[in-house]
């Protein structure tokens, strides 16, 4: 195998031949293949299945709380202390919701909108513009939320290192410019860690806005997919430090731990960001659901009890992440037509293809029954000006669909790329 | 004992001084008597105990989906099944949601602010002025979050038949009239059950507003107190018929059948605003937590199961309504200061004490250990003009306990109106 851009025209139409032929085949077979979305495997939902009938009628009282019954907006106690520990936080920095960090997320976002944060001069709906920065390629149901309040949204390179950092330093000096997304372990989609330099920029920024939010989603922050655990500083601290302990907002989850459509979901942020934004959720809640909050300390105990569960969840995934990785070792380094990052944990492998060929790749992968992210999708309003990143989902397929619907993968890229070079 | 209009001065003074030693005696034991909220007792939780260890791995997978994985925003179809069974609706009307109906509430106002409802010209954000028609006495918690928008509360008087609807029918010509709070069965305070005609009238409104919201809060759509099941008219039908089949979102829980701090809520709607708000959803919510929905379906299985339990509810409350309609039978009628309704189901007695002494009532109350929904709660901005109506919350204490409570409380209401006869 020669790099493509060795070979002549003639060697290009030969291996596109081929690549067709093993394509047409594939095509086929009609299969239904999807790698779209970080959503577990059913072997990995069974990890839990001990969690369903934990709770009895002698232990659903808790700290003095009766769980069933209503009331408890922030969360139970016991469930602030689990959370505290998996994060460093306080107990009483954190808010326990529902089932979705998607929801605590959008919803602060909505609740600046309306109401406007601690503190902002004026709900968010009155400013003539509102700028949110958006490292890419990134998650696009971030990106989404903020565009759905019709906020624009500024792309901000990823480093190995985490956002571009200079980038941002400057961004901030922009008063409209309101909040950043970031996913700051094992992030989305690219896998990376932020680095001790980065993190420590971040906290020290100044932002012009009062009110800036930064939006820290650490849903990875337990999700080692090769190896140990990795400790990763809580980010509360450091704002404090810095003086900006009102500028950050920390979401985590369970979704990825038990179960993704019955988890729990927390928001880390100062007290006086806590009472701040308890006292509008009022409005909305009387109390989250408390016997799923009970049901998941039971079950997850402590940081101990979690991390060894992640092991377990790691010796599912790993075979997947090597899976993907391995093909593309093989079947696409050699070309020398794509870079791709090798994650340690997270739910993603990040890769980018020759420039202006993801969406013929992806069209490609569609036809032969192979469902991916769609192209562009990392980035502001699904619009990937390079045309090149693609977002690899491992966990969901068994093992040999994941093989086959990987094998089909690069055979697309490597066709988008022929076709792009001149046939 | 006499009508206290009948007193002289005299008698006046002598029965204060008699309720005066009673409610010093209370004072002096300590007491903390609950009866704020509809807020179940324990004896119901326990009813749902069976639900608690009734999903097992096996079970799990329903419909051909994973309820413990991501996905099918809009509810499971068994759960989706059930809840229309019990309104009488469809089951492509309902969205199955989290554990909280006033959560579903809450967002569809603030999408109706943020975004606008499908009929809307624009978002309700951007409108000079938007009303919003409160029946009254009301739900405290519906009227905060029209409020928390900014929204302008205009008071209708209730009837024993609903709203009055001359002045509703009056005030939807008015387009800055956006939408009214109802609970249409067992009304909350007021127990009361909406006429047919004033049904009729309501599906049969022609607001000015393109994009009127009628808030159908069928909280109590099956839960009577004293008798059997009374069957009530599904409201999207005559709306539907009257040509409006977008006006109407008609929303209930099993907050008071199962859990209610671990129920399942649901907003019924015509398909198309169903997909108008699921398309708005999708950026809050990947989905609702399915396992709670699917505990549910196994445990209520259908209208019968649902219906012969809400029976064992019945069996529980009972004795608390009556020992609250007992004492003001006893300690308050014959002194013809105060009337109150007698409802047949529901979670409430709604009580007016003579006019400009609920406030006074309900201080002393306080001061003896017993806590109640504060006056004026069931008027926009907690305001009721007449200082009149009190709303009771039997469910939670003890017999014992509530006997002991309405035993001050009407204690309290004879002083209150004894103050202001003049000493």
């Amino acid at each position: 195998m020669k790099a493509y851009s060795q070979l002549t025209l003639a060697e290009r139409q030969e291996a596109y031949a081929i690549l067709q032929a093993r394509y047409e085949h594939y095509r086929s077979l009609g299969l239904n293949l999807n790698m779209a979305r970080g959503k577990p495997g059913v072997q990995q939902l069974e990890l839990s299945a001990p969690m369903l009938d934990l709770l009895t009628i002698d232990n659903c009282k808790v700290d003095g709380i009766d769980a069933r019954n209503y009331g408890e907006l922030t969360g139970l106690p016991c469930a602030k202390k689990l959370f505290a520990e998996l994060l460093g936080t306080k107990p009483e920095e954190i808010l326990v919701g529902g089932n979705a960090s998607l929801t605590l997320m959008y919803d602060l976002i909505a609740k600046a909108y309306t109401h406007g944060l601690l503190h902002s001069p004026r709900p968010w709906a009155k400013e003539e513009t509102v700028k949110f920065l958006c490292p890419s390629p990134g998650y696009d149901r971030h990106f989404k939320i903020t565009e759905n309040f019709g906020m624009e949204l500024i792309t901000v390179a990823m480093t190995e290192n985490g956002p571009d950092m200079d980038a941002v330093e400057e961004a901030v000096k922009d008063p409209t410019v309101k909040g950043m997304w970031c996913v700051p372990k094992y992030s989305n989609p690219d896998g990376i860690i932020y680095s001790e330099e980065t993190i420590d920029r971040i906290a020290n920024l100044k932002p012009a806005a009062p009110d800036f939010a930064l939006m820290w989603d650490n849903a990875y922050c337990v999700h080692e997919v090769y190896g140990e655990f990795r400790p990763f500083r809580d980010i509360l601290t450091p704002c404090r430090e810095a003086g900006n302990p009102d500028m950050v907002y920390e979401f985590a989850s369970t979704s990825k731990i038990t179960f993704p459509g019955a988890g729990v979901a927390v928001m880390a942020a100062s007290v006086e960001n806590q009472k701040y934004i308890t006292s509008l959720l009022a409005f909305q809640s009387i109390s989250y659901d408390k016997m799923n909050q009970l049901r998941h300390v039971l079950f997850l105990k402590d940081k101990e009890t979690v991390l060894a569960l992640m092991q377990e969840h790691a010796k599912i995934l790993r075979p997947r992440f090597s899976a993907v990785l391995d093909a593309l070792e093989e079947q696409i380094a050699p070309l020398d037509i794509a870079k791709w990052e090798k994650p340690l944990g997270g739910y993603f492998v990040s890769f980018n293809a020759m420039e202006g060929t993801a969406k013929r790749a992806l069209a490609l992968c569609k036809e032969a029954g192979v469902v991916m992210t769609g192209a562009g999708a990392t980035f502001p309003y699904g619009k990937d000006p390079k045309d090149s990143n693609i977002r690899i989902a491992p966990s969901l397929p068994p093992v040999e669909e994941l093989k086959q619907a990987m094998d089909i993968f690069c055979i697309c890229v490597q066709m988008a790329a022929l076709e792009k070079l001149g046939l």
